[in-house]
């Protein structure tokens, strides 16, 4: 590394490296955490999303397309995170603390990412909503695709 | 909305609504926060990457392409979010509480985006590495457009 990567790297990201640190195939208590840590914050956005458009489909708001759009896109980025280095290798519920990961995770990871792929094609879906009946449409799929990846994958709570 | 959809939503949502609820367009406090709280949890997500990514690049972790793939995808889906939906309208810092995003944020959201446009083409070419020094000569722009972004659309510490 240069020293242009080591002062950017210093300067920008200091916290940000003191924060996570670790790296997922060590398998060190501090990765683990910073796993979970990091797939609860994914579940944030997925929320703060779904609230988003719950709202709108509940006529809460007004339907606004520009606004629709933008939360179903990302939805979609949320849905499309690559599974590999957020679910590492020990970090199933009773591994380590605060995970939910039931084992099936990694025992049928095809099955888990299927059901990220449902996901996603639903917010694909709801980013082209051009009404209200576009979205409450659309929330079914969206919603049924929760259901069925906590229902298979998701431990009872902590 | 059908029987179906509210029960959906009800079943595996209802966690989710009431921790964020609101919608961008009704400015409201708790709209606010939560627009706030879910840039955080994506800057979190940021963060784990970039610290996955910096410690292969650092050789404190050997080089895996599968991960270092799976960080540079998850990376560029994160700075590939649609910011309309989580830089609402007065969520500026000063305006609510937690926030460190500058005016300019607002009155040059074209610069903004682009600042996040430089993370998602790092996050590209990161995606292609096959060795530690490749995940090495990526990280300057990685890091780079972390700090660009920083020094114009960030705030100092609340």
């Amino acid at each position: 590394m240069n020293s242009f990567m080591k002062k950017t790297i210093g300067l920008t990201l200091a916290a940000a490296l003191v924060a996570t640190a670790g790296f997922a195939a060590s398998h060190t208590a501090k990765s683990s955490n910073a796993a979970v840590n990091a797939r609860h914050a994914q579940m944030q956005m997925v929320a703060y999303n779904i609230g988003m458009l719950g709202a709108v489909a509940k006529g809460e708001v007004e339907f606004n397309a520009e606004m629709v759009n933008s939360a179903a896109t990302n939805m979609k980025n949320l849905a499309a995170m690559n599974t590999a280095s957020l679910w590492i290798d020990g970090t199933a519920q009773g591994e380590v603390d605060g995970s939910r990961a039931k084992s099936a995770v990694w025992s049928d990871r095809a099955g888990f990412i299927a059901k990220f792929k449902q996901m996603e094609d639903a917010s694909v879906t709801l980013m082209a909503a051009t009404s209200v009946e576009d979205v409450q449409a659309g929330m079914g799929a969206l919603g049924g695709s929760c259901k069925a990846c906590h229902e298979t994958y998701r431990g009872p709570k902590n």
